[in-house]
C-alpha cells in the first residue's frame, strides 16, 4: 500500500538551515550599520528566507554583497547557537534599543503571539538564540552551529518594502530575501528554477503568445480568450469531451444565473456566500450567476423516477462559475473570478460506488496524461473532526472506497487527516510541472449534503426508495487554471496536437509564395493547422519569429525544394531536419499527433 | 431583382372575410339569447376571428353546434352588408341597451379609441355595419354580402373566458373563437395545421421525449437541456463549429458577467436596461450578466494594433446571454430569459463589406439548409425615420451591399422600409417550418454605433488611422429558439445524424440478447449512438417505444437473424425494410448521414 509519508517542512533540516542563514544575515546586516540599524523579524519561508530592517538608508546591490561575503566568514566561523530562555523583563532589557523586538515582547507577555507576531496558543516561553556576537528574540529551532550551513548553498535575492506588520499604517521596513540549499547543486537548481518560472510565466507568455487578457474595464479576474488561445481551449474541450462520452457520462447544459432558492437549498447561501456574487432582484427575488453546477444537476436528475437499473447515472458539463474572489488573491488564469469547470457528478447505488470510484480515477489518469503530465501527488482527505453530515458508516464505506481505489491505482498518496469537506470525503489529485512545483487539479468529492438537502432517491429492486450516492469530479479542475499550468509546463511550446498553429510556411523569395501556398493547401487539406509568412522579411528573421511563437515545425522553402517538391523542416527547437517530401513530413506530424507529443 | 412584395393582412380578401363571419356569428349568438346576449367585440385575427359575449349562462358544445348551423343559414341568405354613419349621439340610442357598445361609443367620442378599444390617432367616424338582422358598432371593412362568406369554409373552434378590455377588474366575458378560409380544402388544411402542431409542440415533445425542462423552482425562462437534449445540442455545436473554422472565423470566449462600465461604454445601460438583468453590486462597483456579447469582442479587437493586412477579422462564439423578459411573454424554448447565441462579429474595411455580406450571407444559407430547413424568407431592414446614428453615406453604402447580396443570394426579399435599429440596416431570416409557419432565426446586422462607442480603429495602406465596419451576426440566432423550432419542423424525427439515439436493438427474447451486444459493439465502433433494449417485454411493445421516442432505426433480431448475422430494420415511420447483413444496414445509416436524412 504505497501511502506516502509528508515530512513537515518545520521539521526539516533545511528549514532550520534557512532559519538560522537568516541569523547570520542579520548580523551582517547590523554590522554595516553599527548601532543604527533596528531588526524586526526573519523567518525561514518556502525555499529560502527573509529578514526585515529598518536603515538609515536604501539598501544597494553592493551592500548585498558585502553582507553576503561577511554571512560567509560567519559561516566558517562555525559559532554554536546557544539558546537561553528569559524573563520578559530580561528581554525588554537585553532589546533596549530593538523597538521592535520589543513590541514583540510585549506581545509575548500578553501570550498572545509568538516572536514572529503570529497568533498563539499555549502559553509562551520567551528565549533567545545566540550565534556568534548575534543574539535575537526567537524560538528556534535552529542548527547546532553556523557551519551546519553550506557556504556556497547560499545566496542573497533582493530587497524590497514591507510595512512593520503588514500594516500600511506603520513604518515601511526594508526586506532582504535570501535562500539556502543543502547543498551548491541545490541552489544552482533552484536558481534556475526561478529564472525559468520568470521566463514561463503565464501571464507573459499570455501576451507575448497573444492567448489571453485579462482587462480591468472587463472586471478583474475575468479571462478574455483570444484567437489563439481559444484555439487552444477549443482542442482541449473537444478532445475531453470525446473522451467524457466514450466513458460513459451523459452531458447536460444549465444556465449561469438562477433563484436564489436553489443556493438555499444547496446550503450554499449558508456557508458559502461570501464567495458568492451578489444578488441581481428582479420580480421581488434574488438570483444569483452560479458558484457551481451541482443544484441544475440535481434538478436534472430529479425530472424523473429513478430506477436501480438506470444507475450509475453521470452527468457532464463544462460549467462556467462565477466565484467572487478577493481582488488581492487574484493571479492570471491561476486565480480568477470566473471559471470553467469539467465537472460532473455521478449518482449511483452504494453497490456501484467502488466501482465508479476506479472508473473515475483511472479516467482522471488518463485525462492528465493525455496532456503530457505523468508526476502525480495524491492526497486521501478523511472526515474532519468539528462537524460533518453524514451517517459515520457512510463515511467509512466512502473512504475506504477511496483508499482502495487508490491502492489499486498504485498512486502513492498521502492522507490529509480531518481534511475533508463537511460534507464528504475527497482524492484531491496536484499534477507536478516540468519545474517540480505541484498544482491542484482534479478532486473527486462524495456530497452527504445535497444528496440530502434535495432529497435525492432512487426506487430499489425492493421497490423501496433509497437515497444514492452522489459524487462530484473535476478532472482539469479549472480550465483556465489548467491552460495556465499547461502553458507553464511547456512553457508556451504546446504539444504539436495543440497548437494553434502547427506549420509556419517560410518561402525564402517571393517567387516561392506560389509553391507555398500549394503546399499549404495540402496540409489543410490533411487537417493540419498551417499559416504562410508572406512578409518580405528575411528568412531567417521568419524563423526567429515562428520560433518566438512557439510554432512546433517551420517549412521553409526556396528554389530547390520547390522543384523537388519538398520542404525544409525545422523544429522551434532549432534542430534542424532537413528537406524532405511533404508526405514524409506528413508522416512526421502524424505520429506527433497519435503520441500526442 | 426578386424583391417579394408583401401584401398587408387587414387588406387582403380573407380579412374581410373572418371579420364578417365574426358579425354573422354574433347575429346567431344574439338570437340564441333573444333579449339577454350583450356583444362587446369581434375582430378578425390571424387565422380566424372571435367575438366576446356577456351572456346569462355558460355556452355547451351544443350552443356552438346550433350557432355554427344558424351561421350558415344566414350565409345562405347572401345578406348585404350595409355601412352606415351617425353621430355619437344616434349611435348611443341604438346601442342604449348594449352597455359595451355604449362604452365603445364614448371612447370614440373622446377621440382616443376605435370600435376595439385600440388607441387612435385619427379624429374618429363613428360607423355601423348592418347585415340581416344584426347591426354591430364597426368601421369594417367587410365582404359585400354574407354569400361571400364559403358555408363549408367556416368552423367554430372553442369557448374561453376573456376580461372585458383584457382587465381583470372588469367582466368576464365568453369570447367564442371560430376560423374562416376561402375554400373547404384551406380550412381542412388549417385544421390539420393546428392539430399537427398541438402533437409537434415542442414543449410536449421536450417532455415526451426528455429533452429538457424549464422549471420554476431553478427559474422562469431558463433552461435545463437532459442528456438526449443536449447530446442534440452537442451535436448542432459541433458541426456548426467545425463548419465556421472552415469558414474562416476564429473563436474567443468572453465571462458571462462584466463590469458595468462595459454596458455603459456600448450604450445598453442606456437604451437596453430594461431588459437586463438587475446590477450585482461588489465593491462599490455594479457588475452585469451580458445581455450580449459584442462589448467582449470589441475588447478582443482593441487587445492590439490592427493593420489594413489583418482584416477581416471574425471573432464567432456560442455566447450565452441573460434578458429579463416580462413572465407574462416567456414561452417553452421559443422566449426565454437566458439562451446561447452562435454569436459571431466581422471587422472589415470598407472595400471589404460586400464580400463579406456576401460570404456571410452564403454560410449561413449553408448552415441553414444543413438542418434541413429549404425555405426562407429575407427582410432588408433599411434606416429608421426618427434617430438613427452613422453618416447617410455609410447607411447608403451598407443597404446597397445588403441588398446587393440579397440580389446575388437569388433570395426573394421584402424591404422593411424603415425598419432597422438605429444603429444599423441589417438583413432578418426568417425560416419556414413544415407546417409553413416562419420563424425569426438568422440576422446580419451593421452597427455603427459601437465602432464609435468604443472608438476603434485599423492602421490603413497610408498608415492613417480609420474605422472598420462592424457587423454582428448569429446564424441559428438563439439555439434554444432554433432548437425549439426544429423539433417542431420535424415533430421531433430528427434527421439521423442528429438522433440523440440512432439505433435501438431489439432483442425478441432474452436469449438473443448476446448477438443484440455482439452487433452493438459492432455499429458503437462504426460510431453509430445504438442501445439495446433488454427489458423483458413484447417485441411489438418493444418496438412501439422505440417509435414513441422517435429512434430512426429499430433493429429487430430473432433466431434467423441471429445465425445470419443479421439484423430485421424498422423505420421510425413503421416501414419495414426486411433482413438485412448488418454492413448493409451500416451503408444504409452512412448514406443517410452524408445527405443529413
Amino acid at each position: 500500500m504505497p501511502i506516502r509519508k509528508t515530512e513537515k517542512y518545520e521539521e526539516t533540516q533545511v528549514y532550520r538551515v534557512r532559519h538560522s542563514a537568516s541569523h547570520v544575515m542579520a548580523q551582517a546586516v547590523m554590522e554595516l550599520f553599527p548601532g543604527h540599524a533596528k531588526f524586526a523579524i526573519g523567518p525561514a519561508i518556502e525555499d529560502g528566507f527573509y529578514y526585515d530592517f529598518d536603515l538609515p538608508r536604501a539598501l544597494t546591490p553592493d551592500d548585498l554583497v558585502k553582507v553576503e561575503a561577511r554571512m560567509r566568514e560567519i559561516i566558517r566561523g562555525n559559532h554554536p547557537f546557544i539558546r537561553k530562555e528569559l524573563s520578559a523583563a530580561e528581554a525588554k532589557k537585553l532589546f533596549a534599543d530593538q523597538p521592535y523586538k520589543i513590541e514583540l515582547v510585549e506581545g509575548l507577555e500578553r501570550g498572545a503571539e509568538d516572536e514572529d507576531g503570529n497568533p498563539l496558543t499555549a502559553p509562551p516561553v520567551i528565549s533567545t538564540y545566540t550565534s556568534d556576537a548575534f543574539t535575537d528574540l526567537c524560538r528556534g529551532p535552529h542548527v547546532e552551529s553556523t557551519g551546519k550551513i553550506n557556504p556556497d548553498a547560499v545566496k542573497l535575492l533582493n530587497v524590497s518594502g514591507a510595512y512593520w506588520r503588514g500594516d500600511e499604517k506603520r513604518p515601511m521596513l526594508q526586506r532582504i530575501y535570501g535562500t539556502a540549499w543543502n547543498t551548491a547543486q541545490e541552489l544552482e537548481e533552484y536558481l534556475w528554477k526561478v529564472e525559468e518560472a520568470k521566463k514561463r510565466d503565464h501571464r507573459k507568455l499570455g501576451k507575448d503568445l497573444d492567448l489571453f487578457q485579462i482587462n480591468p474595464e472587463v472586471g478583474p479576474g475575468l479571462v478574455l480568450w483570444h484567437p489563439k488561445g481559444a484555439m487552444i481551449r477549443h482542442l482541449v474541450e473537444e478532445f475531453c469531451k470525446n473522451e467524457h462520452l466514450k466513458n460513459g457520462y451523459d452531458f447536460v447544459y444549465s444556465p449561469h444565473v438562477g433563484r436564489g432558492q436553489l443556493w438555499e437549498t444547496s446550503g450554499h447561501l449558508g456557508f458559502y456566500r461570501e464567495n458568492m456574487y451578489a444578488p441581481m432582484e428582479m420580480d421581488q427575488e434574488d438570483y444569483y450567476v452560479k458558484p457551481m453546477n451541482c443544484p441544475f444537476h440535481i434538478h436534472v436528475y430529479k425530472a424523473g423516477i429513478r430506477s436501480y437499473r438506470e444507475l450509475p447515472i453521470r452527468y457532464a458539463e463544462w460549467g462556467s462559475v462565477y466565484r467572487f474572489e478577493k481582488a488581492g488573491v487574484l493571479h492570471g488564469l491561476m486565480r480568477v473570478r470566473g471559471f470553467t469547470q469539467d465537472d460532473a457528478h455521478i449518482f449511483c447505488r452504494p453497490d456501484q460506488m467502488p466501482q465508479e470510484i476506479d472508473r473515475t480515477l483511472s479516467f482522471c489518469l488518463h485525462i492528465l496524461r493525455s496532456f503530457g503530465f505523468t508526476e502525480f501527488h495524491a492526497y486521501l482527505a478523511t472526515r474532519p473532526k468539528e462537524k460533518a453530515v453524514g451517517e459515520p458508516a457512510q463515511w467509512d464505506a466512502a473512504i475506504e472506497a477511496l483508499r482502495a481505489a487508490l491502492d489499486r491505482s498504485g498512486l502513492e498518496y498521502a492522507i490529509d487527516e480531518g481534511g475533508g469537506a463537511f460534507y464528504g470525503p475527497k482524492i484531491d489529485l496536484k499534477i507536478q510541472d516540468a519545474l517540480g512545483r505541484e498544482w491542484q487539479c482534479s478532486t473527486i468529492q462524495f456530497d452527504f449534503n445535497e444528496s440530502e438537502r434535495f432529497d435525492l432517491h432512487y426506487v430499489d429492486e425492493d421497490g423501496k426508495e433509497k437515497r444514492p450516492y452522489m459524487i462530484h469530479r473535476a478532472l482539469l479542475g479549472s480550465i483556465e487554471r489548467f491552460f495556465g499550468v499547461m502553458l507553464e509546463h511547456y512553457g508556451g511550446a504546446l504539444p504539436v496536437w495543440l497548437s494553434p498553429v502547427q506549420a509556419m510556411l517560410i518561402p525564402i523569395a517571393d517567387r516561392h509564395t506560389d509553391y507555398a501556398r500549394k503546399v499549404q493547401e495540402q496540409l489543410l487539406a490533411a487537417g493540419i493547422r498551417v499559416k504562410v509568412d508572406v512578409r518580405t522579411e528575411r528568412m531567417n528573421a521568419k524563423i526567429r519569429d515562428a520560433q518566438m511563437q512557439k510554432i512546433p515545425y517551420m517549412l521553409v522553402m526556396g528554389d530547390k525544394e520547390a522543384a523537388a517538391g519538398a520542404v525544409a523542416v525545422r523544429l522551434r527547437s532549432g534542430e534542424d531536419k532537413g528537406a524532405m517530401p511533404v508526405e514524409t513530413f506528413l508522416e512526421m506530424v502524424k505520429q506527433a499527433l497519435e503520441s500526442k507529443e
